[in-house]
Order: C-alpha cells, then structure tokens, then sequence
C-alpha cells in the first residue's frame, strides 16, 4: 500500500500575488483515481527560530496575523531570501524581530503545514549564544519580545492568543533536543 | 501596539475548487499601511484526533499527502460536514479512518495553520475509552492504523515521515493535558 499513487497530469488552477495552486490528477495504486488541490510555496523557504535567551528562556513575539485578523504570541520567522543560507536567514530574521543575533544555530526538522494540500514547509531551527544587533526588518510596525520560561509552556499553550500549530510543534522538538532525546544539526 | 490595523478593503484576489484567496489592505495604528493576501477556508473547520487505543498508546495514521506527493504519518483528521457537531464530526472520522468510536472526546485548542496568511483552524481532540466500529470514509485508498507508545514521541518525532507542525502540536497539548497541566473540554 505505500507505493505511491501515480501523477497523471499537473496544470495550475489559480495563482495570485503569494499563492499559487496546483491541480494533481492522482492514480492510486488500487486504480482508484482522484484530482487533488494543493498550495504551491512561493520563494525559497521560511524558518521558525527558537532562541535560547538563556538557559531556561526562549524568545517569543507578538505580531499581526493577517489571516486570523488579530495579535498573536508566537515564534520569530520569515522567508528565506533568495541566495542566502539557512543560517544567514536565520541570522537576519532574528536579529530582525527581536534584536538579536546568535553564535550556534541548531536545525531540527523542517515541519510541513498541511501535507494533504500544501507543499513547502518551515524549517525549525534552535538559536543559541545570542547577542544584542538589531536589524531594520520590512514589519509595518515594531515587534514586541516578550521572554517565557521553558518550564512554563503549557501555561502559553492555555493563552487565546497562542494558537499557532508549527510554533507549538517547534517548541514541542526543542524540548525534546534540550532533553537530549532528539538530534539537531549544527548549521556550519 | 496592541490596537488592531484598520481594515481598508478586502476582495478575493484567486479561487479555485479547494481555495480562496482575499487581499487585505490594512493601515496599521502607526499608519503604515500593508497590502496582506490569506487564505480563506472552506466547509465548517476541521478536527484532529489524538485518540487513546490505552493508557499508553495513541493511533496513528499512515496517509498519501497530495501536497508533499508522498506518504506520511500522522493523526486522524478530517473536515466537519455541514450541520455536523463537533463530538459528531470526531466520531465519524474516527471510525472512518481508524475503526474505532469513542465514548469520550475532551476539546483542547484550535491550531491555526498559519495566522500571517491563513484564516481559520483546526479543532484538537482527544478521544477515550474507545470501541471498535468502522465507518466507510471517501479515502482513495484504506488507512494503516500505526499504534504508538506515549512515551516514545521523540522517536516519532525524529521520523523522516513525521512532519506534520500540526499533528506534533497536538499531540505536545495532549501530553500536558495527561499530565494534568492543561484543561480540556469535554464534548457533550
């Protein structure tokens, strides 16, 4: 059962200025046949950044959501921009959205959003050894830092306002990395 | 900071069978304005099952994903069908895609995907005290029920097939929930 459907034609179906969708006609390996929708990424990637502000804190923001029209708590990330490094991204966008720059840079995995209709996918990243650098970002208004304790996670997964998925399942992996019970790679 | 931008206009920019696009023009309290563009969801929102086989043990899903054209392992789901309560909707899914019913079903959060550019969410459950009952879905192909130790998450977790931000969420909510450090609602 886990021999891939074949793809028996692909055409784009709509596409606006971030959002390009594409139409998959699938055959499953039973003769089943299905036409699927799906969300094509635009650019180059994003990265989610958990950053160590020391040993027990991590870094969280609070920003706009245009999609849930309201504020939200929640991790640093951006695009990628194209021709940087994984590292460079992370680098820029942290220092970027809370004012920091970091020594180490841990990866941890790269989530996907939806796998039955998004392509693409975040990649999570730990940020370690950090330093004061602040970088003008292209955010229409100034992010606030606002510090948590790793112990306390469970009281920020109780708030209204921390609602998103791949933030919770990135500090959800770094827990687990700090704990010594899941690998990182150290971006070179 | 916290005063929310003012929506100037919205229209829907691309559409498909699946997906709408709209384009929000914002002009934040410091009078930045923005052009955003989201997605706007389909249907009646959507569940995501963590469902107990025991104490120690949840169900797991090995399901084709159209969006990363490959298989992937990951929690029940599914959309609420219209006029469908929430309790209905979880307990339909779960005889469709693991053949079983549940008695019990505990409401933790609504995940967003991704609150920048996506409206809307989905639904985190868990269900208990479970019974065998199977219900014919509209899958293309049948679902591999993969059962999983509790305790054994990081391995789970460090899996090239486990990749999705929300399915890891869930389950992290559903641990500090068994631990008691999380408040559910029971579904009445």
């Amino acid at each position: 059962m886990h021999k891939k459907p074949q793809i028996l034609q692909r055409h784009l179906v709509a596409q606006s200025r971030l959002f390009r969708v594409e139409s998959l006609e699938l055959r499953f390996s039973n003769g089943v046949e299905r036409t699927y929708e799906r969300l094509m990424p635009g650019g180059s990637g994003a990265v989610m950044l958990v950053a160590l502000l020391d040993n027990d804190t991590i870094a969280l923001i609070r920003e706009y959501g245009g999609g849930i029209e309201d504020y939200t708590l929640t991790l640093p990330k951006g695009a990628i921009d194209l021709g940087e490094s994984l590292r460079e991204a992370c680098n820029r966008e942290l220092q970027e959205e809370i004012g920091y720059g970091a020594r180490e840079f841990i990866h941890l995995k790269k989530l996907s959003l939806s796998p039955s209709y998004m392509s693409g996918g975040i990649d999570v990243v730990v940020a370690r050894d950090l330093y004061e650098s602040k970088l003008e970002g292209d955010e229409p208004e100034p992010l606030e830092l606002v510090p948590w304790k790793l112990n306390n996670l469970h009281e920020l997964y109780s708030r209204a306002d921390c609602t998103e998925g791949r933030a919770i399942a990135a500090l959800a992996l770094a827990q687990e990395f700090l704990a010594g019970r899941f690998d990182g790679e150290v971006l070179g």
